[in-house]
């Protein structure tokens, strides 16, 4: 822990959300942040490239920044996830002695973004933590396509694929978002034609990025990791 | 129906998300199109004001702009409400014939929002319609409360206050957000109590507005329309 004296010079930790994909969906407290820090820290995918960075690059000029690009291994080995994060953590410490860092994160930090996990080890430190919340995934793809999730009292069900009572929960009333399913395209749709649910499903892959494209059906064949499943509620007015 | 080419000339109608209060959580997208937009329709109360409007106003300079301020009854009765949404949508129409407009809505423009009835209503007349999607409540209140929602594979639910199933889908694993609230918090925190999901719960009014207020523990009395309870999955590590 740091001791008083420190925490007041020391720097503080934020997460932003960029949104979905198009920059333009970044909000004015996210930019303004990342504008003030001068350390910016995003994740990268195994060849190196970042897509948080790319999308928050584009409405903001990162140029002049010092850039912390963070490893995440691809598991769900519990302890070289935590060992991971440990060590983000503390690369992250070194540098808030001296300096605001603002952690990039793609969506919003509060929906399964792996943020937390490195915001309370940080925390934990003693240092100061922000977040700062951003447009999800589904909310973008809802407007895409222009078709609206819910009204009135309808409620509304947010589900990665194959979650826990997965078929379920799909088969309760009201507006469903399937998210992670990309790659098990061909299996949901067969699974969502036996439960009555494929002609008001559609999808959305890679929402406001260049290669986005909307499915008014959902295809037969996998698509792409960020690939949004709708399924509009079952209205008399749709 | 317009003739083409009276709609090459026509305004464009815009379905503007504001967030759920903090006017920095406006998008840029957002706060480009209220620039460029000569007109400005917004949701007022009874009394006049507009809260969608106050938050606007303080992300972007709307001084300038003509106004449409429209009233929406507080009525479940249906007859009541369409006829007043074909009052509003003829209102936008003759606007539309030499003007955009970006019509304000609080929170993200999918979710529970009325522009629906209104946008489907300018479109069938022949004018364009582009929705922006913006921040839910549910997402900054979770921020603010500097509690992650979901991780990894778990499920969430957004339920307005007394939807159908209410209390089964409660009993559901998963986080669960509940909106609608305010008025029946007392109920709600005997409802939660009895199903063991009350030490999970918190609250946020009014996010990210001058009157905010977090609870950490859910309040014994009635809070105001702009509470969010949030109920945090059953994780091991919470």
């Amino acid at each position: 822990m740091l001791a008083e004296e420190a925490i007041e010079m020391a720097g503080k930790l934020y997460g932003i959300s960029t949104g979905p994909g198009d920059p333009e969906l970044l909000t004015l407290k996210a930019v303004r942040i990342l504008s003030e820090c001068g350390v910016i820290a995003a994740p990268r995918k195994p060849e190196g490239s970042s897509l948080a960075l790319q999308i928050a690059g584009a409405a903001v000029d990162l140029s002049e920044k010092r850039m912390m690009l963070l490893d995440f291994p691809m598991t769900r080995n519990r302890a070289v996830l935590t060992e991971n994060f440990d060590r983000i953590a503390s690369q992250l410490c070194d540098v808030l002695q001296h300096a605001d860092i603002a952690m990039l994160c793609l969506g919003d930090i509060s929906l399964y973004a792996t943020f937390p996990e490195i915001g309370k080890r940080v925390a934990a430190k003693g240092f100061e933590v922000e977040t700062v919340s951003g447009v999800p995934s589904f909310c973008a793809a809802a407007s895409r396509a222009g078709l609206p999730l819910v009204s009135a009292d309808e409620p509304f069900q947010v589900l990665p694929y194959g979650c826990p009572d997965f078929a379920e929960r799909l088969s309760l009333s009201g507006a469903k978002i399937i998210l992670k399913c990309g790659s098990h395209m061909p299996e949901l749709r067969v699974l969502l034609q036996k439960l009555g649910l494929l002609e008001r499903s559609y999808a959305v892959e890679n929402c406001g990025l260049e290669n986005e494209c909307l499915y008014p059906e959902l295809p037969e064949k996998a698509c792409g990791y960020f690939t949004v499943v709708c399924i509009l509620p079952e209205r008399l007015d749709v």
